[in-house]
């Protein structure tokens, strides 16, 4: 049995924000308020480990930590603490960053450390975890995960995606309604996120089995994009009726591997390497214009699938929620080095429970969506699919407004 | 006084969807119940104008009267009864057209015509009832405003536009809290609908005096756009903090009249003669790109601004419906060839009464925003602005959702 250990805490957000990762936050915050035998302060680190950097702490115990702060925290979007996009160095050749951070925990006590974050945010958790075991410093280092794409590996699914899910499975129904008033041959291109992964795009079809409404098409990056199939399927789609919806990802690539969107991005690559993606969307829009000759028209999502908090999911914030407080119980009883996982142990009724994995086997990785969830033809999903994302779009948050606005938290 | 009329009435939607337009339909459909003694059974027009001539019609009483199913149709987005883009001919060159009009006017015994639209249906209204006028065909023709674009003359507002510009006010609150996460200088460009009038973009400055969150500069159709201005503006406004955003209407001009979306846009144009705009914003995210060089990015909210029912204003649903209802009332009195109206007859309390003007005067006219809601520099709306649009986006409908997605009703 380890050791109790007793300090204080710091917890920060890194990454793209979500509807989610301040509910995460809220989690945290609950949980150390918990654990008063283990966590004396916890501080909240300014735009992530840049923050902690520059000793930009903001203390959360005792200020932030009201139940109706709390829950209006848990309905506001973005990250209140800030964010960043800060990829760590090796330790090898940056020492001095790890000796000046290892300096900010000694002089503020810091003995947990908790991180809201996506597969490159883990990445930071795994190097600080392993630096910190070879230099003796006690500290828990806990990844708490998040992300709207859905491909961190080791979890059933992450916090985030279901509100963006939901984001997404709603507006695509007030869509196929919006398309469907004219009689005109028609074709309208949604373009979802997720760069990677389709999990984003394949929640478009989720009116499937509930309402009926679905796109005619549904295209992931998990399979190759082939112009001449697509412009076919389009085709076939307007033979049977004249409101075509195709979704499409922002992340589609051509057989040899250029991105469908290339035509129409800038080329510029973000500090993980990433190119920046825009435009597939309007490159089939042209395709189709050009090849097919309708009306066409395409419709980007954009910020509002990771940002849309007043359409939140209910199932997903509680389990944001969740995964902070089980995060810090975790930490407590002597977890570190790990991710909080997402382990889904029952379907009818759905049933989840918290877990952790080597925070090292998730970083850097992609999960993709499985096989099973694409149908043979590489342009709809499955109902294996559908099953498998509904029950992370259940439920409506009790979002408060005040003079017609959502009401949000400041930290 | 006019004599009674009594005969069978049918009602239309027509243009572009709104969240609202279907419970003026249900507002319609109550005030026929509520003058049996009038209105003998109501039909629908599939398709608007289009249908009718086809002779689709879909009787309404008795079938889609009931409580339930019109609370349904209510949060309902688009156009449940399809809409259709269709210009009237010249009565002196198309005599034909109008007398197979007639002729089915006649064949079903309609007395009462209720068309939902905006300006251009407004067109169809006038058209129609001064033929009728000509040709001793007892009929009470009704036009019932409905545009997101709030720019219907005569009217203190327009049904549909409450609840769009609900929908931009909170996805800007969203948006603007997210691109706060970041300390990196960057500008979000967001583009908004209205091509002629900047109601709906001045909406997204609808934070000031609620959350204080709105974007840093906003720009409305209504002042000419000087390339040089917009640069010193956001240079200004980087120098004041590092999340510039940025709110811009799609039908900005240049001083020679041309449109900024112009380099983007096909040059298509629709029955009407408008031109299809596209790409302000992603041209305005070039020109910031090249002419400053910090992070930039353009958001477009493209359909869910007109669909987004989710997220409609319930005072506009409330007057949407009661339009429709006092449409119906006026009718049996023995008005026609009018535009129903909302009079704002309270500011606080809001309060609103129905009135009617002559549709002939509001007919392929442009209400624009008035000068008094445009700051001096042109770069801004003032708060005159804000306090005419706030209860526009007042309370939040209790959409029903079943399984994540929210209930629609379907004719």
């Amino acid at each position: 049995m380890k050791k109790l250990i007793c300090g204080n805490a710091v917890v920060g957000q890194s990454g793209g924000p979500t509807c989610a990762i301040n509910a995460t936050l809220a989690g945290v915050i609950r949980g150390a308020k918990q654990h008063p035998g283990h966590i004396r302060t916890l501080y909240g680190m300014r735009n992530g480990i840049e923050g902690l950097m520059r000793e930009e702490l903001v203390t959360l115990t005792g200020k932030y930590d009201a139940e109706e702060q709390l829950a209006l925290l848990g309905q506001t979007p973005a990250a209140a603490l800030g964010s960043c996009r800060k990829k760590l160095p090796d330790p090898a050749e940056d020492p001095g960053f790890y000796e000046r951070m290892l300096g900010i925990f000694r002089k503020y006590d810091i003995r947990y450390f908790f991180y809201i974050g996506g597969n490159d945010s883990m990445d930071t958790v795994a190097k600080l975890s392993a630096y910190l075991r070879e230099h003796d410093y006690d500290m828990a280092v806990l990844g708490l995960p998040k992300t709207i794409d859905n491909d961190l590996a080791g979890t059933d699914h992450t916090p985030g995606f279901g509100s963006a899910a939901k984001y997404i499975a709603v507006t695509m129904q007030e869509i196929l309604l919006d398309c469907a008033v004219y009689r005109v041959p028609a074709v309208t291109v949604v373009e979802l996120m997720g760069r990677d992964a389709g999990w984003l795009t394949a929640a478009s079809a989720l009116g499937r089995g509930v309402t009926g409404l679905e796109p005619d098409l549904v295209y992931l990056p998990e399979r190759r994009f082939d112009p001449a199939r697509f412009l076919a399927d389009v085709r076939g789609a307007l033979a049977r009726h004249p409101n075509v919806v195709v979704a499409v990802s922002e992340g589609l690539r051509f057989a040899d591997g250029r991105y469908v969107g290339q035509g129409c991005q800038s080329g510029a690559k973000d500090v993980f390497g990433h190119s920046y993606l825009a435009g597939t969307g309007k490159v089939l829009e042209q395709t189709v214009r050009q090849e097919i000759g309708c009306k066409v028209r395409s419709v980007e999502l954009n910020l509002p699938q990771r940002c849309a908090a007043h359409l939140a999911s209910a199932a997903d914030l509680a389990e944001a929620e969740g995964v902070g407080r089980a995060g810090v119980s975790a930490a407590a009883s002597g977890v570190s080095g790990e991710m909080m996982t997402i382990l889904r142990t029952g379907s009818s009724p759905y049933r989840v429970e918290f877990g952790h994995t080597d925070v090292a086997a998730v970083a850097n990785r992609i999960r993709y969506v499985d096989d099973a969830y694409i149908n043979a033809e590489g342009n709809h999903v499955t109902d294996a699919c559908c099953a498998y994302l509904l029950p992370l779009i259940q439920g409506e948050p009790a979002v408060t407004y005040a003079n017609g606005l959502p009401e949000y938290m400041v930290l």
